[in-house]
């Protein structure tokens, strides 16, 4: 008895005195990737439902790093069943990441809770992918591999006990009185008992991105067809009409690698019956295979709520969740046995006669959809855990019926997760905001995950030709007509810029495709923002909004600094700066060292902000001082394995370059096995005399290009 | 070693089974309230934090009623250490309640995490009092008596094994099919390992209110002068600009009852030190004292976060929490000795000299200035329950300062909770929407609380006349000009309407005085929804907005019906109806039953909807047929207790009427021992004779009035 009450006293003391932090103990897992282990973490995380294996010889090549923080400076501590974590943050540090987020790229200074969910206009945690990740401008990465619902403070929340105390002001008289006081930490709540946390070592913020996505096993490199041109059709489309379309786009001379079928496949939608709809597609074999014939693929839309009337519905109904979605029942599909029968149902008749993949959708949110989190799963798993993870385990187990069958797959998803970054999937939504999709396509970089700003629709040819520009200069280009049943020349007075861009974005494929291959060799993020480039001063061009005083309405007024996001880069070399509805002139900054007109290859500017009017017809784009571009011709669907093209590589600028060009066949897995090649382009002008030159593959490795030529883009 | 693994296995299956909901024990704690004990609740909830004793008297008063509901149909379950529940919903029944919300009226089809915070534009269950209490229309209401962050599903949760299934329909095909699912259930997730459920009877919603408010300990009596009219100055106002102020009431014959003085009487504030500012108030005491000669009061701002320059710093210092709020540490106001220190602080050289009560500033949120969810409080409490707390203990630990002194305060705050219906304090905020003002007021009467419209600073004098009209119809008529300066008179040409508007608010003190009087002894909210009102039909005049169809920004498209929110009734007979800037007319509906002009008591309707153009001095105001309105001459500041005053008895319509004249002191507790009195008047009109009578008090007891009249107000 006396030991008892001992152990409850004790007990008391330590849920009282459990704020004494204790610093965690971090080993090195992996070259500069360390990782600790709190409390008692969940079985079940972000890492391991993602499937994720590091790439092993990624980390290795980019060499080992110190742990690059203060490890006293670190604390973590279990209360209550909630995990406390504490990361230090200096006065100068900035923070980038914390999932796909839509409005803002910096992320000091706010407070966010990160949960999977429909983006719905506001930058606080809820979004289609909230990886628990973030990057600190002094070069170093934290990952807290966790399937909860993390709050997170990133440099917001004030010690008492702080080592760097803010200045204390008096509201009463101190002009200077902040409202927000500085912070030097990093916090965050995660309810569960334990978590593990990793910390990437830099020396630069794209180091430890880079770090990241390679402990994800690398970037996903999509087959060479997913790089081309999508058209997502109406969703009541049937088969004749998808041929119909097909052939449209071949006679109008416009590429197209897939079409996306939406809704009207199946039998019946919302909830799904994953079966087709005989009327709609009375043969779907002989339709896909006659589409493969002339190289277009299908895909298919798809959520994973299953009707009544779905064939699988009474053999997957032990294996789901307590609640439904649109009165479809949830497969658990953390379950073996649920997962045979759906992923079962998707395989058959539909992967197994050719579709190349599936779109997967409304696997995010919002609350007011999806399982609630009273929602009980077979699993044991928490609703909350589930719907962290839905997306991602979605992504993995489609990968898998096709990697089994060593095929490549590329799609689309509406939610993903840390873990996820080697899944071949672009993440999209049903939000609508040119701009703010630009700052997601800026962020996705920072989240291990691809972004599309499809174009679905718009009011003017303006808005039509403006969404379509930068939507070549993104990971899918796309029209998703699943409800307005645009084409590509549905505004007749820019159909044709519009067949010039979708041509540019095929020209433009061994580039792409060659920065995937960076993406999942490196871990580097294909498209990124500005922030991750050497040379770019945050700080050129920015604006700071002083709030109106208006004590009335917002009586701890604050200024507003605004950050760049409206413009990013684009593979090694690209500088994309979107142009939108209504403007006829921006300012770009350019980052230190020169730079040049992608289109006429003259010098742009330097370390400066330059101001351009460039009409309708064109999208800003620069090359860096010595980039290369390789491009092939125009072709309306991307290369067949072993199929050779002409390869054209275009040279910008002065300096020296150097281009790793990417090449396997294109579709399958044998790129695993290292059936891969890395050619070498060089390129260098001196005293007027230029010298280029490109290695060749290694002996039976593969060689797509011929008639290799080399333009000099500045004269 | 068998029993633990038989134990450990057990524990597994309780896990993966305990889906099998339960239906709680319900037991009668009080006449048609019951409680049941779900788990192992907390120890610390909203009831002890509020330290709400039920007002049994009242309870037994209106008698004993059977449970509700079908107990079969309630379902409890803890799971993985969260609790589970569920309670039973039919297709007609509409909800009520969930807090204090600025912008529906309707909670059913709602998603909401009831969250102590400041209110940021949206019903999302983060408000000022996100009260755990709702009312159905069937006429009863369930509280959850727990301080966590409880996420509410009211009607969106759809279950695979409901009874009571939606209709499953084929997306593709049906136009019929709706994107939100028929639910038969409210749902709720609290994240904490039990909770203690209480189930108020009918059998109309208002009974329901009634015990909830009564379980509360009543809803509060404040002072008879809260209930006039208060002036709170510019922040830095000095004690001879105090005494300039009310000087400029006096001399402008503008009622006045109590100052409010801002951060400014402090020596220095956020963070603050409680203590007089030497230099602005020399010496407090002695323009207390003279101002209480005058018959003002005097109230303080504060907020509760301690500066270092604090005279109470270094003792507080092992009683506060781990982080700060602009850097002044958190009172850990749920330990004794953290009271002591600070409330002690509040009462010397404030309450002791005379000081009328606070407003209690910023223990609300938003997120970003209070205490993160990582602080750690020495209680062991987490911030969470502090959150969820912290209002309603500053409430009660500054009104037992009062209760002490047997005199009674009434001031300001900025959060509460369920539990604290009896205590003496009105929410406000910074929002200033004056039409979701009116929103809130009628919510408060779902939520046990009160609300003031308050009065800051206007765009025009349009805008700063109708603020005033419904301000002076709320629990508080005041202007707070804390940082704006402004005044009664600031605007010339609406200068006479606001001093009309303020007399009209002192003439019908006897009114509002005896409608608090019945929210304390029997429940009734003085301010609240026309749903609670027998006759109101909602659907009169409710226009139902389909959104336009725009499948590319808003693919779930939906209906949505627009409630009644812009009316409201005020105490037993008054319906209001606010005019707001740019309104020259509106509808308004009337419920069953006849209705007369409040001005003129002429007949203004009977169950229908009318369209009035008041003009700009007039807010329209009816009055139930057989109203009595007790009215006393526009004095400038209330009586004191025991000062007699003149009574003017306005009758309305037909009817036989009869009201409860409510009167005691008016500034002690004394009542709480008897002492007071309720007097029936009769009215009644029969072939054009009148009848009218007054009973009176009983012997000893409190009589305020002389000079007693009845006023016909309806030829």
């Amino acid at each position: 008895m006396h030991r008892s009450i001992l152990f409850i006293c004790s007990l008391f003391l330590c849920l009282n005195y459990s704020a004494q932090a204790q610093a965690p103990t971090f080993t090195q897992v992996e070259p500069g990737i360390f990782k600790a282990i709190i409390g008692k973490p969940d079985n079940f995380n972000l890492l391991n439902a993602a499937g994720a294996i590091p790439y092993h010889a990624g980390l290795v090549e980019m060499g080992n790093a110190g742990f690059p923080l203060n490890k006293a400076d670190i604390s973590a501590t279990v209360v209550n069943g909630k995990t406390y974590l504490r990361f230090p943050l200096t006065r100068t540090e900035q923070l980038y990441g914390f999932g796909l987020n839509f409005q803002t790229v910096y992320q000091r200074g706010k407070i966010l809770t990160l949960h999977v969910d429909n983006y719905a206009g506001k930058d606080n945690g809820r979004t289609h992918a909230p990886t628990p990740f973030y990057v600190s401008s002094s070069g170093y990465g934290v990952f807290i591999n966790c399937a909860r619902y993390i709050t997170v403070y990133a440099g917001t929340a004030v010690r008492a006990d702080s080592k760097t105390p803010a200045e204390v002001l008096d509201r009463n008289t101190d002009k200077n009185w902040k409202s927000h006081p500085y912070s030097d930490a990093v916090e965050m709540l995660i309810p569960a008992e334990g978590a593990e946390i990793y910390i990437f070592a830099g020396p630069t913020p794209m180091d430890a991105i880079r770090r990241y996505n390679l402990l994800n096993g690398g970037g996903c490199l999509p087959p060479r067809w997913g790089l081309g041109f999508t058209q997502r059709v109406q969703r009541l489309t049937d088969a004749a009409g998808v041929t119909a379309e097909a052939k449209a786009f071949e006679d109008k001379g416009y590429p197209l690698d897939f079409i996306g079928l939406e809704p009207g496949w199946q039998s019946k939608s919302y909830p799904c019956t994953f079966d087709w709809d005989k009327t709609r597609f009375p043969d779907p074999k002989a339709l896909v295979q006659d589409m493969l014939k002339k190289n277009i693929r299908l895909n298919l839309w798809t959520n994973p709520y299953v009707s009544p009337e779905a064939p699988i519905y009474k053999t997957i109904l032990p294996y789901t969740a307590s609640h439904t979605v649109w009165n479809g029942l949830v497969p658990d599909i953390s379950l073996p046995k649920a997962r045979d029968i759906f992923f079962g149902q998707l395989e058959t008749g539909k992967v197994d006669i050719g579709i190349s993949g599936y779109k997967m959708d409304e696997v995010d949110g919002g609350d007011g959809y999806l399982w609630p989190d009273v929602a009980i799963f077979p699993s044991g798993h928490t609703a909350e855990q589930m719907r962290q993870t839905y997306g991602l385990m979605m992504q993995r187990y489609v990968t898998e019926l096709y990697h089994k069958r060593n095929q490549r797959t590329f799609g689309l998803v509406r939610a993903s997760n840390g873990g996820g970054a080697s899944l071949p999937y672009v993440i999209y939504n049903d939000y609508y905001n040119h701009q703010d999709f630009i700052t997601a396509l800026i962020n996705s970089g920072f989240a291990g995950v691809l972004w599309t700003p499809e174009v679905r629709a718009s009011k003017t040819s303006e808005e039509w030709l403006r969404r379509f520009q930068s939507n070549i200069f993104s990971p899918m280009a796309m029209i998703n007509a699943w409800s307005s049943g645009t084409k590509p020349w549905t505004f007749p007075d820019v159909a044709e810029q519009v067949k010039q861009l979708a041509n540019l974005r095929m020209q433009m494929m061994p580039y792409w495709y060659s920065e995937f291959a960076k993406y999942h060799f490196q871990g580097i993020p294909p498209f990124r923002a500005m922030n991750l480039e050497p040379g770019f001063n945050s700080t050129q061009g920015i604006k700071v909004v002083q709030t109106k005083t208006n004590l009335e309405e917002n009586p701890y007024e604050e200024s507003v600094s605004k950050e760049i996001k409206d413009q990013y880069m684009a593979g090694e070399y690209l500088l994309i700066a979107p142009m939108f509805t209504g403007q006829n002139s921006r300012t770009i900054i350019l980052p230190k060292g020169k730079w040049f007109d992608f289109y006429t290859g003259k010098f742009a500017g330097d370390g400066e902000v330059i101001t351009v009017t460039p009409g309708l017809d064109k999208i800003p784009v620069y090359v860096k001082d010595g980039g290369i571009i390789p491009m092939m011709p125009p072709l309306l669907h991307a290369p067949k394995a072993n199929q050779q093209v002409d390869l054209e590589i275009r040279y910008y600028g002065n300096k020296p370059g150097t281009y790793n060009l990417y090449d396997d066949d294109g579709e399958t897995f044998n790129y695993e096995k290292g059936d891969y090649s890395f050619r070498q382009i060089k390129v260098t002008k001196q005293n007027g005399k230029i010298t280029s030159s490109i290695s060749n593959a290694a002996p039976g490795k593969p060689n797509s290009f011929k008639n290799i030529t080399f333009k000099m883009m500045t004269e």
